[in-house]
């Protein structure tokens, strides 16, 4: 794990988030982007090194949907970034992690990402993520 | 805000939480701490830039019991190091959003802390820090 990439947090009004976010940070969102195969619009703020990642969903499947349905809104992933995520993938599966989808997926902000089963990291949704090429 | 500092994990059971992470990382806690003033027993990682705090209760008035009561292990609160945590709290409270301790107080890793109430800041703990002198 090279540094945290972003921080992942659920929120139900992406517009009305993006003016919190704004606020606390003194600078707003840099990008905004629909990631439709995760029925998902996302946002992005940079902080330091790291980003933030605000995420709505889109339609009611939605990940996301069904997160705030669960817990309300909040931090919902934590997302690292790595060199070779097919190689990260069988050294979690060695450690004991579960790894919810071994393919990596196409993910917001052009990155391939894997993620782990909060199960096994103290019910942290982790990410592994990768930039694509 | 001038980068995420850590980021706060609520755990049951830091010695076998210190081992899941040190998997994660492939390197173990650098750090542990007792925070007696909040009854919470730390340990600390470094990734990157960045730490990630696990935090066990140490009793059961413990801040860290009662989430974990609430909400189970996860994320518990996200730390921002600022470099005047007084005028950053007056600018917070400008901005509309609601100061938990306007004093601030002495957290774990000889920081300052003030914390932001979650329900101005879609359901996330933000902590402002800025070293102690």
């Amino acid at each position: 794990m090279n540094k945290i990439e972003h921080i992942g947090i659920a929120v139900n009004d992406l517009e009305k988030s993006n003016g919190i976010f704004a606020s606390i940070f003194g600078e707003k969102q840099y990008k905004i982007e629909e990631v439709k195969s995760e029925g998902v619009k996302t946002s992005f703020f940079k902080v330091g090194d790291n980003k933030i990642e605000l995420l709505e969903a889109t339609n009611k499947d939605s990940p996301i949907a069904k997160f705030i349905e669960k817990k309300g809104e909040g931090v919902h992933h934590i997302a690292f970034a790595v060199d070779d995520i097919l190689a990260e993938v069988q050294r979690m599966k060695k450690e004991g992690f579960i790894v919810l989808n071994e393919t990596p997926k196409k993910g917001a902000d052009n990155k391939l990402v894997v993620f782990l089963h909060p199960k096994t990291t103290n019910g942290v949704l982790i990410e592994l993520c990768q930039d694509a090429e």
